[in-house]
């Protein structure tokens, strides 16, 4: 094949439809130069995708289609393949549905499928709600351990990504009391290996990770505290004699000082928060994430549906572009 | 008196004999201007300022007094109140010992001392080790406690400042578990009252405080813990009740974000590091400590004795310096 060969297809579902994901597909697909350097498509629901175009007034066009094959890829249309799930009447921007929940499963599901037989390149998935598809008495958790069962894999997780910033955390949605609690030898370990085989599927060859501490000052000897001691520092250990390039522990108060001089590849955080603090004050622009294990590839935004804007039109899609380009980047990478 | 009058004597206690004190408290009184708005003296050991002075080959002159009235308050001299304590030959820098510890709680108690009695309108403390005091046999936890005792107040406690952020925490140097523990409804609506009357003493006539919360999304609903739930809300809407204001439960990930833009005068978080990650990252310039609650004006740098390169005169003084500025503009705004 010719020039087109060299363009990922890129697959993004279009997440809970009463949130903000249509919106912010379309805002993303309408940016100059989407079609440059890849091919992009929706997986959703026609029906939602044209209210949106139709309500913000664009100059779109959307394009239904039931296979990649189809696709336009041209600039002024959205190509979209419809599940058929929704009657859009019954979908109100902003207001919980398991009707919609249990369809932004479905477009997730087509995705994986269509990833892992080579169809496409690459997955960027917009926001699901996790009620709504509870709701639908689907037991769910979260996207990331669902595309890992749908994919086979049972290793996963998200690589948070801002910049030349890696983050990774040991513990995520749970309260702070429980977080203490899982930090133990093997899972820090586990999760040390995690980080650097991300960033190695990221393209950095020999990471170079600081591992944080969970107490202030790293327990300042363990006056403050048993987990550096007892587990942090003894996975440190067995990590460094897999020959893994790690350091720790950081103290949370100096590790994203230090990230912010290049010091590290990546930071591997004890909670969410002494991650996510971090982060986002030294971040170079939006920070969205990569999922590390899986056999395909895929990216995602950090946020949620954010129903409280939903149908105001007033959502920010810089995350989501964000997200695109770097799935294009590792897309075109893989293709070599 | 004449212009004399408008220069506030600000007394730095010299801090541990064995650590970056005596250094850094010389580098600070020989920049330049000291002079010109202020009269510092220190408070410490003439023996170890002279050792310093000679091994550092600053052309700078040692000056022993017995009282604040002695001083030359002159560029070039180092008026320092002798306390007579240490035979120098003991102390070896970077080198704990208790003898060092002992005195330096003597500078802090004749700084109080003279602070109480009006002979001085400021005192700024370099570090002091919390080892070296103990094994001179005196039950010492930190210097802030210390000084509240001599000041006859109960309820005191630090601010950190960076540039206009003004940080407290509701609690400190504490395993992570234990500060989880720690989060009552009493205690959290004690340091609001806390930071606010604190933001006040410094010239901040109604700050608005941003109380962070304990877990990741502020629990999300109760999701990912109680705290948020059960202690912080309720003690957000007693201060609310006595007229504070203040707003809550700000997530640790937003709430930095947001005192950037310049949103709050102040922040309470739950954690050390919930708070010391932020004020680092967006703070402006060194992160100092003054002490609230107390009928006297005490500044403080947030680091320690650094025993690990003392003696090698590579100290960093910029913070010391910035909680000298701070002690100065108090005191000058106090004189009227």
């Amino acid at each position: 094949m010719t020039t087109a060969k060299k363009k990922p297809i890129i697959a993004i579902s279009m997440g809970d439809a009463a949130g903000i994901g249509p919106e912010i597909v379309t805002k993303c697909l309408k940016e100059p130069g989407m079609y440059e350097h890849s091919r992009p498509l929706v997986i959703g629901d026609y029906g939602i995708m044209a209210r949106v175009v139709e309500q913000m007034k664009l100059p779109l066009r959307v394009h239904s289609i039931s296979s990649p094959v189809e696709a336009l890829f041209t600039e002024g249309t959205i190509d979209c393949m419809d599940t058929g799930q929704l009657d859009i009447s019954q979908v109100v921007p902003g207001k919980l549905s398991s009707k919609a929940g249990r369809a932004s499963l479905k477009y997730v599901i087509r995705a994986v499928e269509l990833a892992l037989d080579g169809s496409i390149h690459a997955i960027l998935t917009a926001p699901v709600n996790k009620e709504a598809i509870n709701r639908a008495g689907i037991l769910f958790s979260d996207q990331t351990g669902y595309i890992g069962k749908l994919s086979g894999v049972e290793h996963t997780g998200l690589v948070l990504i801002s910049g030349k910033v890696h983050l990774v955390y040991c513990t995520g949605h749970m309260p702070l009391r429980e977080a203490c609690k899982m930090i133990t030898r093997e899972h820090v370990l586990e999760r040390i290996r995690f980080i650097i085989s991300s960033l190695f599927e990221l393209g950095i060859e020999r990471p170079k990770i600081a591992v944080c501490a969970l107490n202030p000052h790293a327990s300042d000897g363990g006056i403050f505290g048993h987990e550096e001691k007892e587990h942090i520092i003894p996975a440190i250990e067995d990590a460094k004699s897999e020959g893994l390039n790690v350091e720790g522990p950081v103290t949370t108060e100096t590790v994203w000082l230090r990230s912010k001089e290049g010091e590290f590849d990546g930071v591997l955080s004890m909670t969410h928060d002494h991650g996510n603090i971090g982060i986002k004050l030294i971040g170079q622009g939006p920070v969205f994430t990569y999922q590390g294990g899986l056999p395909i590839i895929r990216t995602s935004v950090g946020h949620g549906t954010a129903f409280d804007i939903a149908g105001t039109y007033t959502a920010d899609h810089s995350v989501l572009a964000a997200a695109f380009d770097f799935a294009v980047h590792l897309a075109l990478r893989k293709m070599g």
